[in-house]
Formats: C-alpha cells, structure tokens, sequence
C-alpha cells in the first residue's frame, strides 16, 4: 500500500486546500506549523471566526462565506495599518462535501491571491453543531507602528471610509420584510453584496498608519465600535449623525422611515475604518484615502471625557439610541 | 454613562480573559490586534481546534479542557523545535456560564505561565453547537530550522518519547467497559489524566531541533502519524512493535488480552514525539534528552520505499492493522 493519506481530514486538506497554499512558509500544508520569516517588521495577529447562523446565513453561497471569514481580518489588519502577510484556518465541517468545499476553497484561494494574504495552514475538525470558519490572520508594520484603539486625543476629528449601514441593511433584506419590499432588485442585490462580501480597506493600511491617532475596523456597528475606541482612548466623542456617510439606498430607507438612523450606525458588518485623525493632518489623510481610492467623511469630534460619545441630530439634538452595537455574540 | 464594555463579549473577555494576557503584545486585550516583536528567529505558526464530544467530553472539567486546548498546540511547536511565543485563542460557546469560564480562564492563565506561552488575543462567538475552542500558537526557532515531517532517511532511527497508548486507554476507561473493569481506581485516574491533559514536550524542542532528521507530535496514533511522516519524507519504516514503550497499566491490560495493541498504537492523543535520528546522532539525542527529563525509546528504522510502515511482532512477523489512526475528523 502506498503512503496514502490516512484520514479523510488528510485527503480533503490534500485535494482542496493544498493548491491554493502556494507560500514557501506553507509547506504544502504537509507538516505540523508554518513558518513566517521576520523582516524587521512587527508581526501583526487578529483572529476572527464567523459561525453559521451568527456571522452568515445557513444558505449563504460557500464563496461568499470564505470570502467573509477571511476579509473580516484583513479589515482588521488594514485598520491597524498593516500589511498581509498570510492566514491560517480552522474549519468546524458538519459534513465534507465537495459541492460546499470545492468553491469554499477556490474563493478562499481567490481571495488570498488577491489580497496577497497567503494561506499558511490549518486545522479541520468535524462538528455535529454549524458551520464555523476561524482565521487567524498575520501583517506587517513597522516596529511600534501598529494603529491602536486607544490613540485619540480630544481636538482629534473623526473619520469614516465608505459608508455605513449597507451590511446591516443587506441583512435585513435577507431577512425579508419591510426593508426587502421597499427596494428595488438591484439595490437588493447591492446590500445583500455588502453583508456578504465585505471589501476590507487594506488599501489604506499606509495612510491610516501615517496619519490616523487611532483606529479600528467597524464590524459591530458604528456607534459600538466608536463607543469602544473612546473608550480604550479614555476620551468621548460628539458626532455630527447627518455627515455620516449613507449609500442612495440607505438615504431613501431613511427618508421613506422604512428603516431608522439607529439600523444603520448601530447594524454590523460595515468592515469600514473608523479613525481619529489630528485637525492638522486632517487635509492629509483626505488626500492620501483619495489617491489610494478611498472615500473618506468626517463625522464628529473627539472631546475630553468618559462619557460614551453623543449623536447628535442635524439641529444639536441628541439622538438617544437603544442599542449600539449589533451583537454577534 | 461611562464607556462600559458594549456586549456580552467585552465584559467577558475584560472579567476572565485580561487578567490572564499579561504580555505587553496582547494591548491589555482592548485592540484589535495582537503584535509579535521580530528578534531574528523564524516564527512557527500552528493552529489546532479542539470540539466538545470529538476531541473531548461533555463531561471533562473546565480547567482540563483549556489546558488541552493549548497543550496540543504547544506539543506541535515542541516537536518543529520551537520555543513558545505566544497564543491567540478563538471560543465558540452555547452559554457564557461564570461557572464554566472561570475555570477555563484560570488554569489557560496557568498553562500560559507555565510554558511561557502568553494570550495574545482572541474572539469569541457564540455558537448554538457544540463548545469549540480554536488556538493558533506562535513559537520561535532560528531561521530555517524547523524541524520538518520531511527530513527522514533510509537508516535513521525512529523514536519516541514516554509512553504511547495511555491516553487511548484514558478514553476507554471514560468510556466504560472491560477497559475500566480490569483497573485499579489509582490507574484508572492516571490514565484518564493522559487523554485529558496532554504533556507537551516542551523541554524537548531544543534538543529535537539540534538532532532530528524529522519530527511530528503524536496525537492521532502512532502507526497513523508515524505513516503520515513517511509520506512525508518519501520514505518507508520497521517498527519493532516490542519495542515501543507502554506503561505499566498498558502492558498489564495487554498481558490480559483487554486491550490489543491497535488500540494503543492506532489510538490518539499521546502528545509524544515522534522523531527520526541519524545512526551516529542517536546517542548525543538520547543523552540531551535524558539531561532535558525526558524518555526516549528507539522503536525501529526508517528505510527505503514508498509503502506504509510494517509493524512486526517479537518473531518478526508483520502486524496487520486494521486501522493506523484515531480520526478527530
């Protein structure tokens, strides 16, 4: 008998996983480890896992769910700045077929060609519960370079690339209703796009490292993740709402009162950068996000404090939220 | 209102999991990111899951299922050479019961301090499936000396550390039966504590880096594992079945016919490790090894040939198994 492999985690790791781990460090996933080399630079480390039901929805097609497990770290790495440098995986599987497999893995290998994020090893377990898929992800920064939480300052603007509320829009579509009836196939189709592929703003890593006093990524919702930002900086905030950055779709949601301020900045799924940029480098930052493709809107102010940050409506009133974040735990 | 933790999430993470990640790349826990300093050495990635009801029981206890869970992946780093540098950690819980966590934290914060292995950072989902805790453990060796699954050659020795099979006949013992029956109270519980908490070889990894031609830990059975490395290195092997060391309690059970060999060579679990040595290097490794505590048995040869290795009896008669692994899968 030949050295076949010896276990049907080995012959799905060989036939699906294996081609698309071309990096020198990956070992053709034959071995226990992988190895990254040290450049000088830091090695940053985020890890994310999406779980059926939770982060995606049970009939989510295989390419969009590894497209999301695996951009939701490089939003993480764009948003402290850093540069991809590979991932690892761990797959729970209830059942191995290859109808699920065979695009899970060709997306995921897309996706890491793409974003030059190569793939690095793994570990594949069976569940009798749902789907889950873990990535571990590594990028590069500069020594101390890393953009952290906790760097704004009161007198510091703050910023948002893209705009928010589609995923969570996107969700509610997918979940049918109001929201769903209101719009028209094509922007349908758009939002349901943005809750399931997130575009992470790796582009941007060098500009947010060069000119953002902190930073995160927006996956649990505006209003949460800036709550938290504030919060590991020891500082408040005062947003200005109607500067936050909404698509068309969003707008007309808004002003038909199908759906309200409150789906949007604190609905999940953005995958958009929140950052504290200093007044002075404000202009910078705007220019360089502009050059590197990259809408970018100031949205409020930094101020002394510990209160969570105020939303305040287009006439200074404070808008008075339920809740802020949308919790996938 | 103070920025108090947002979710579920960050409360937990701020109440058992902070404490624990003390070095200064973990930020405290309050980022989105964790960063590895470069120091000149090849960072070892690898990353392991563990599933309630597959790799452990409903039943264990909290503090035996998180010192498992990162034991496994320190016995990985141990047997590629490396000395551990950090971990993150991804739990997907049902419930976020303090009696659970607390437990679970505490011997995790133990295990890390123990083998110098700090949390770095981490997610947690919740999942209405089965508890899954997922590590990704980071070590260091000088660069491009990984120990590989590939260096083996036609006339190295195959050896093993310890004692292989306890923690297979662990499992049986849980499980009931005649394994059970045929123990005494004091054996059963040690070979219970061998599936529930692995002993990374930690103190191994240097000398497994100066002298082995290939390595791997053994953790779905030796036969299986020992099989995956031949592939590996091209190679084949003979096993001199005798010669593979087992405990006192595994060579009574086998003397009583209550357990056969298959189950102690083709179980999982060991966390042993699995080396190939050139001939005129087994001594100097035997000897290190000895001075780092631990036991090594030379169990037979790698020689040429692409089929699975024999395992022969004490006339030399081939063992036929029916199985070479346990499948986690």
């Amino acid at each position: 008998m030949a050295s076949a492999p010896t276990s049907g985690e080995d012959s799905l790791i060989a036939r699906y996983f294996s081609p698309i781990a071309t990096d020198p460090g990956a070992f053709n996933l034959d071995d226990d480890a992988a190895a990254l080399r040290p450049d000088g630079n830091d090695i940053v480390v985020t890890t994310d896992a999406i779980v059926e039901g939770v982060h995606f929805l049970p009939d989510d097609p295989p390419d969009t769910v590894a497209r999301k497990a695996l951009r939701v770290n490089l939003s993480d790495l764009a948003a402290k700045g850093a540069v991809p440098a590979g991932f690892v995986l761990t797959l729970a599987l209830r059942d191995t077929g290859e109808t699920w497999l065979k695009p899970f893995a060709a997306a995921l290998g897309e996706d890491a060609g793409h974003y030059g994020c190569p793939l690095l090893g793994g570990d594949t377990v069976s569940t009798p519960g749902p789907l889950m898929i873990s990535i571990t992800a590594f990028g590069r920064v500069p020594p101390g370079r890393m953009v952290h939480r906790s760097g704004a300052k009161p007198g510091d603007r703050v910023l948002v690339t893209g705009t928010i509320g589609d995923a969570a829009l996107g969700l509610a579509v997918l979940k049918g209703g109001k929201v769903h009836a209101a719009l028209s196939a094509s922007a349908r189709e758009r939002l349901i796009g943005r809750y399931r592929v997130p575009q992470p703003r790796s582009g941007l890593a060098a500009v947010v490292r060069d000119h953002a006093s902190a930073a995160m990524d927006v996956s649990d919702g505006l209003a949460g993740d800036l709550t938290k930002l504030c919060g590991a900086s020891g500082v408040s905030a005062v947003i200005d709402v109607p500067s936050i950055p909404v698509s068309d779709s969003a707008r007309d949601l808004l002003s038909r009162h199908v759906a309200g301020i409150e789906t949007l900045i604190a609905g999940g799924d953005d995958y958009e950068i929140l950052c504290t940029v200093a007044e002075d480098r404000v202009d910078a930052f705007v220019q360089a996000a502009q050059r590197a493709g990259v809408t970018t809107s100031s949205i409020g102010m930094v101020v002394a404090g510990t209160e969570a940050p105020k939303f305040l409506d287009g006439q200074g009133g404070e808008i008075v939220l339920k809740r802020r974040s949308y919790s996938h735990f």
